[in-house]
């Protein structure tokens, strides 16, 4: 089942080594079908050198495991509640990429400095807050999606228009229309978390470049009238 | 039609991958014949691993596509506006490479801090200013090639002495004798911007070298003494 | 004899190489077998490109060579040491990984910044004092293995809890339940001690993520409820 | 003639490329025979892509081109005047590479930090200063060479136990007993380098390994009672 998902999904992991976003097992991608409910993902602790589309484990949406044998990611459930709470988006990916985890564990959130940026995410890239002993407790993948559901929902952010976070403490979060583009937004986070460091060395002051070219870059590349691209 | 032209256009766009200036889809390289007044690029958004000479476009220098299905790179504007200003050069490059887009975020230009830069870049590479709001909504891409353009002209820069630039907000434009040389300079910027963060993480006050260097170096490479290579 | 061994002390050999954790020889991996006593190293100042099983040399915790026609790493006498004085490992790694022996060479520990490094090391990742004149005179290599596990000692520190440990002016040893779990947590060392150094760019007050989390992520890769990977 | 050379000086210059040392052409690797009084070197401007042992060119010690097609390197006269001077060496290597170029352009020398530099450098790498206008104007690539040989003889540094200069505004030269271990030299300059960046960020108050750390580790690896490698 679902054969052409699982697929995309497959090509989606691997571009994390071949993006150069991953060490050892440490990340992982999923794609959701919305026709059936259903998403498939990475199994847990798998080396990408051995993934194979049968190795990709299905789970509905209620986190119960569909088809595969092996157990699937530990962030699954942070994956199925984004899913939920974000009904427009395909694919979601989780890494620790270097740049965007200093930010992550920094808890500095990134503004957007140039076009780069203005291309992939409309706006500053939030922080979501760490979870308590409590949430942990309760359960850690699960609160944890919730927690950047609810961010997202209470500061009034568009998921698609602002496809990525960084958790506290913890790693990036992106997603976008499909697995691969989530991985897009994977590699666009990590560059420009490289450049902002780099950008705030050379200048510490800059904050942000006019909104008029963060519009124009967003909208060159995404809406109605997007004209970048083959259409 | 300009088949030459094409294979090295093809040649200089693969390029941008093996020296590592861009990730995704993010960086585009033109040449132009000067004789037929056209010049080749690389179509919008296509991954540099499915390009072919065949699926390159080629316009004229009013921006009329003259061959070509798909639709020219999303900055071609720019590049013809710097063809057309620029009448010298050959060939044009764009990158988001990290080190210099930092310096272009940073609205920060780069001093000739050593021989490196010399070789290549005959003194401070500038940053041009960003558009205005105004300047965005009438034609974006072509008076970013403006704005250039005007900077070069008012600052008396020559453009074959200093084929680069930072545009503020946005990347580096780089450009060269032909297609491949404007890459070439694009990697001697990257470069040159990398060392130029360390070198003042290093020395603060380092603020470039003596003239006779710089002319040293920049005259061993270029002009009618020039001593490089094979001649 | 101790074939598998061999072909696993290889394997973690290599690894170095396409784990970017060494540049010319300057790393070594050994195993080791509890039950006959003996450990499994690279030989010294040879090329990774040209280790074979049969290169390496196979010695007592006496320190006795017991197996090879080659000298074994000049660092034999360190590894030796963590055998003994660590009866729980199965591995032991040294590299001079860049981001990692700067840390060494700075003689700065590293506190627990995310839940990467949570996911792998227990707390902060020490420094070990450097030697003084006396014990380079005595024994080099025996007085390093013996200064890092009297570190542990006094310190209360679990060696399987704490896999790494920065040696002052040197650069890290790493160890683990086998040879290639030990080039793991270099791979984990070198990651987190690249990010540490950015994190505290973008913040300089990070002193570490909550205790709750440091246990959660631990936790849930390591010891009897551990849910990662495919048990 | 020197067909054994050749091979040699050809592979060292390869390994500017394999080991990360240049871009585009930008370095240049040489080795001597002492016998004849001869060295061999990289043509000028060639790619690294298209050299082959038969395009390298032998001059004699007085500069004099003794076999070969194309021109020599240009900084062919710096490499013979450092035969000249320093008769115990016998390969030179020249290159821009990042982290040791920061270090030419930024004046700073770099202190003895740890094992890794001890191992290859005994003691502080020296920043020889830039050429006046005069000396560019008679002969700049020799004058660069006879500026390092003062600076050396002028300070008593011994070139096997130094054999690496930061030539101010410039980048590095590293010699060796051989042209591959000139280039091997390279590497360890350019790692010290970047690790020395990196240190004095952790730590600006890091100013060298203690004495007896140095003389072990450099005396480990160099002269009569060496004990690293196969001897």
């Amino acid at each position: 089942m679902l054969e052409e998902l699982k697929e995309e999904v497959l090509k989606a992991n691997l571009m994390l080594v071949t993006e150069g976003l991953v060490r050892l097992t440490w990340g992982n991608v999923s794609g959701v079908d919305r026709e059936s409910g259903m998403f498939v993902i990475k199994p847990s602790g798998v080396a990408y050198d051995d993934l194979t589309a049968e190795s990709l484990v299905v789970l509905d949406l209620e986190g119960e495991v569909v088809e595969g044998t092996m157990r699937p990611s530990s962030d699954t459930a942070t994956h199925r509640i984004l899913y939920r709470k974000f009904p427009d988006i395909g694919g979601v990916t989780h890494t620790h990429s270097v740049n965007a985890t200093m930010f992550s564990q920094a808890g500095v959130e990134l503004p957007c400095q140039g076009t780069t940026h203005a291309d992939h995410f409309f706006g500053t890239v939030p922080v979501v807050r760490e979870l308590t002993a409590a949430e942990v407790a309760e359960d850690y993948e699960t609160n944890t999606g919730l927690a950047i559901a609810r961010h997202f929902e209470e500061n009034e952010i568009h998921p698609l228009e602002m496809p990525a976070c960084f958790q506290k403490y913890h790693a990036p979060f992106t997603w976008g229309k499909s697995a691969v583009d989530s991985v897009k937004n994977s590699v666009a986070l990590e560059v420009c978390a490289q450049m902002g460091l780099g950008t705030w060395q050379l200048n510490a002051q800059q904050s942000g470049l006019p909104q008029h070219l963060l519009e124009k870059h967003y909208l060159r590349k995404h809406g109605a009238n997007a004209y970048y691209g083959q259409g």
